[in-house]
């Protein structure tokens, strides 16, 4: 049987097709699981499945720690699913602090009822977006909720990898005059899942952003360029961490829309749907913040990764004695201001 | 008005009695929620609410990772709540592998409808573990699910911290001949919840064990005996530890079982349960493992503890030929062999 077979069969843990209660209830049905189902997936010198915790040894650069939970609906999306999702999540939250590769945890909320293949096939998509991120699970836990609580599974993921890079990568360090690049275009991730949930057939080829975005950043550190900030574009989209930044840095910052790609997918689907693609998740994209002379080495260093193909420069920052703010200068000659929404524009897509 | 009158009261999070679907969209009412009320309760140095993960610096020494999430049902319970529950959880199994002080991230799933005030309950009762546990809250994540999934509120807490033992905690440090303590009375956390839910009055006294474990870990590694290992019993109770760390260590456990103490009231609630108090969850117990020769030292150090109070010399290892397994002398001078249980005898527990 070749490998991709293997990987797409249930396991024979037991006869059990579906998850019980009994499966987070650490008795010998939560070991079986935990062995035969994550141990040989995540295989790894530090996991030790009988241990309380993963013990990782000795670093000698300093640490970032993050962590981020998944609750997408539906749990499988064009382009990827939640299993994926949470590693990139927590996987490019780490890079975004220069820390390119690392250790992770998961923590699983199992629906009784759950369908085994289903769990193995996000199990097999985590193990395989940490392959791609330089990441290894090394430590996790499982509870089960009763049908109707959850939505088939949550999953939580944590993580601590050592920065690489030489100088602090955070708002701290954003200066006057910085330039703003954009890896991608942008809103594919938000338009997949709500078309995934409504069943809106936009077009059979959109699909989910989420990408591991690690191998990227270490280029980018790498290939000397001095990153003052980075900043993965999740929930509330570009726009918003636009603004997150912004007022992090007291900083003005002034984009050019017509700069920001977007596919005519999205474009399409957000004109449909009554969304600014400006505001739509991606799980796969990020700005990085760096002096204007480092902006060229920086592109086609981006350039040669998947999720950084499209990789433009969109804007700048600027000094300001009043409340920093964020211009967008539009197709038509104008400015608008973009703030933060109260609410969001799509629930649960991430 | 006095810390404890403005802990119990609801924030003032604009007029936002209940949690909205919005407090998970990423936009203003989460950063709302995350500056007022996470951040209010959480300061610390190194909690970087605008950054993408907490930059911890550098560790001179091992460390250890560890996660667990929780959805135990009632989240309020005699002795506790989920977020004492989660932060106990995880600091404690940081503390079974030696690192007795860390930094943890928590990552929230909030039921829409959630009462706010219910949740300033919990991120309080948090951070007074925290204290309590020498741990520090430095990252988190808050997704918002629809009424009707979700129980009120998950939490993960995942946490890193610097193993401050100088040799091995782990199963393979186990020696043939080796000692087994145990801190206090077993049970007292299943039932506590049991009742809770089932609104059985046992008795009024009755409250959950949960407790930071890490103080008193702290005195025994300072105290200088030879830890070989620690494990803390949670789900599955004192007869699931034992038996993995048997199997893990591939040693027999021999235990005096009238030597394990149970409150009356476990003892009477079990009775009328049909549950084993071997089996009923602990989330504040441990047993250590050790040399003969340091076990006075270590039972005194221990009882200087509240977790500890009645720590007791329970039983030892001793070495096999054949599978290892665990035995009980009862009180009748008969024998028990202990095994896994398949299910749990209590569902959502921790």
């Amino acid at each position: 049987m070749s490998e991709e077979a293997t990987l797409s069969c249930p396991l024979p843990i037991s006869d059990y097709q579906k998850i019980v209660l009994a499966h987070g209830g650490g008795g010998s049905l939560t070991n079986e699981l935990v062995d035969k189902l994550f141990g040989e997936r995540f295989k790894d010198p530090q996991i030790d499945l009988r241990h309380d915790g993963a013990l990782l040894g000795t670093y000698d650069k300093p640490l970032a720690f993050s962590t981020d939970t998944h609750v997408v609906s539906p749990i499988f999306f064009p382009g990827g699913d939640i299993g994926k999702l949470a590693v990139c999540g927590t996987t490019n939250d780490l890079a975004m602090c220069g820390a390119v590769s690392s250790v992770l945890s998961v923590g699983f909320i199992l629906e009784e009822g759950l369908p085994m293949d289903r769990l193995v096939e996000i199990v097999n998509s985590m193990k395989r977006a940490a392959d791609e991120a330089g990441a290894r699970i090394v430590t996790g836990d499982t509870k089960v909720v009763e049908k109707g609580k959850g939505d088939g599974v949550y999953i939580n993921v944590s993580g601590v990898g050592a920065i690489e890079a030489k100088s602090e990568i955070s708002p701290r360090s954003v200066e006057p005059d910085d330039t703003i690049l954009l890896c991608g275009d942008v809103g594919r991730h938000g338009v997949a899942v709500m078309a995934a949930r409504e069943g809106i057939a936009f077009d059979t080829d959109l699909k989910s952003d989420c990408a591991p975005l690690s191998p990227m950043i270490r280029a980018l550190i790498d290939s000397g360029v001095r990153i003052h900030c980075l900043r993965d574009l999740t929930r509330g989209g570009l726009a918003t961490s636009l603004v997150e930044l912004s007022e992090s840095c007291r900083l003005n910052i002034e984009i050019e829309e017509n700069t920001i790609p977007v596919s005519k997918e999205v474009d399409s689907a957000c004109e449909f749907l009554g969304l600014d693609p400006m505001y739509v998740a991606n799980e796969g994209r990020c700005i990085v913040i760096l002096p204007q002379a480092d902006a060229e080495l920086a592109l086609d260093t981006m350039r040669r990764f998947e999720p950084g193909q499209n990789a433009v420069r969109i804007g700048q920052f600027s000094a300001t004695q009043n409340i920093p703010h964020v211009t967008a200068a539009t197709s038509f000659g104008t400015r608008r201001l973009l703030t933060l929404l109260s609410g969001e524009q799509l629930p649960r897509i991430c």
